[in-house]
């Protein structure tokens, strides 16, 4: 988000309150995932999940109070010349609606167990993590008053590193420990979940995370040498280890 | 929610948007509330609960994109001259966030069981019950340009309004079958639950419903005679049989 504001020419400042409202959104999708009734996971960022800490209902209202309180903070971001506060909370409310972010996670859920195709597969992380980092991205875009060629360049950058992003997360959960990871390892197999290397194998799952971050990276050049820490981040995002 | 607006001389059309938006936060709350995690409710405005239906996960989902597109509606909202959209999202998301009604149910579900001092009851009270209806009233009031005498009153009028609906809730959860509730009757006394009759008696709740809706009513006068449906619907709370 920041990076995106600064490769429009805006300030870093002015897109703090949207970033904070996509980290918020971000956690309680988190937190909601990982509930014995969904994802049933006991750890993340190498610390046990809410719910083995407060309960499950405790757990619940944590992720409604996050998700509440996004857009709360989401009302803080200045408005520009060509993007006002209604624009930002249609963009925000829309990524995070039934259409994408829980859109997705109801693919998810209802997916689990059976084999899905390479489509399928792409359908859900379109909606669960492309789209956050598309709209992570063009608020940046909205707080610089970005013009509509540099929002086409952040949105098509997002969607194809949020792909690259999921593609590498599924590789590392084979290929990585939960202690490097800070989640449970190995969690995708062991639930019978369709992911890239269960589709197209690791090898070539790894030949597909470098073509989409290669797509990323060719559309950054309307922003120039002001796109350098997307460029970055993209780099950083593909070479992870956890 | 479109009798404030009336009452305030507004359009009622342009209190569409808000009036839906507060609906489908009240509809994401009792979702999530009747989950088993929280208050484990199988039957709600007469028919199975969601998660009844569509199992837990799904449930905890549709109250989340219930939440999510709660805001994307509220965009849709005309602003006015003392009103912008940024206020009233700050209205919607103060109301719906951890100090009001996610607040109140934390207070509730840690109460459980316990023996709670009336004020402490009223403070679960007011952030679930009496926020919500004051917000409805009050982002009806800025709809019509409300000017901030008719906003006092609108306040004041949902606060007690908002209470003196709780109290009757309480004693309908006494007196009322399952069947003519849609819910499940006697389930606060079987979960051992703080209510306006277990600790006041049946008698003095019902004073104290009529005592609040008095004070409800008086804060109508700001309106004239256009506040008359709010009255209205003051009476029919107090006398309603479900």
């Amino acid at each position: 988000m920041l990076a995106a504001a600064e490769a429009c020419g805006g300030k870093l400042e002015d897109a703090l309150a949207p970033a904070c409202a996509v980290e918020l959104m971000h956690t309680y999708s988190l937190v909601h995932d990982d509930l014995p009734c969904m994802d049933d996971d006991d750890l993340r960022r190498g610390r046990p999940t809410s719910h083995k800490v407060y309960g499950e209902g405790m757990a619940v209202l944590i992720g409604d109070a996050l998700l509440t309180e996004a857009f709360a903070i989401l009302a803080r971001t200045p408005e520009t010349k060509r993007y006002g506060i209604r624009e930002m909370l249609v963009e925000f409310a829309d990524c995070g609606g039934s259409k994408k972010l829980i859109g997705g996670q109801v693919l998810d859920l209802e997916g689990e167990g059976k084999d899905l195709t390479k489509r399928e597969l792409v359908r859900i992380h379109e909606n669960k993590t492309a789209a956050l980092l598309m709209t992570s991205l063009r608020l940046g875009g909205m707080t610089a008053n970005a013009t509509p060629r540099q929002m086409e360049g952040l949105s098509e950058f997002g969607y194809n590193l949020g792909l690259a992003f999921q593609v590498v997360d599924d590789i590392l959960d084979v290929t990585q420990s939960t202690e490097v990871l800070g989640k449970t390892a190995g969690k995708d197999e062991a639930v019978d979940k369709a992911t890239y290397p269960s589709i197209l194998g690791l090898e070539k799952s790894k030949k597909e995370a470098a073509r989409l971050t290669k797509k990323a990276l060719d559309a950054l050049g309307v922003f120039g040498r002001k796109g350098m820490k997307l460029e970055e981040i993209a780099h950083y995002l593909l070479d992870r280890e956890f």
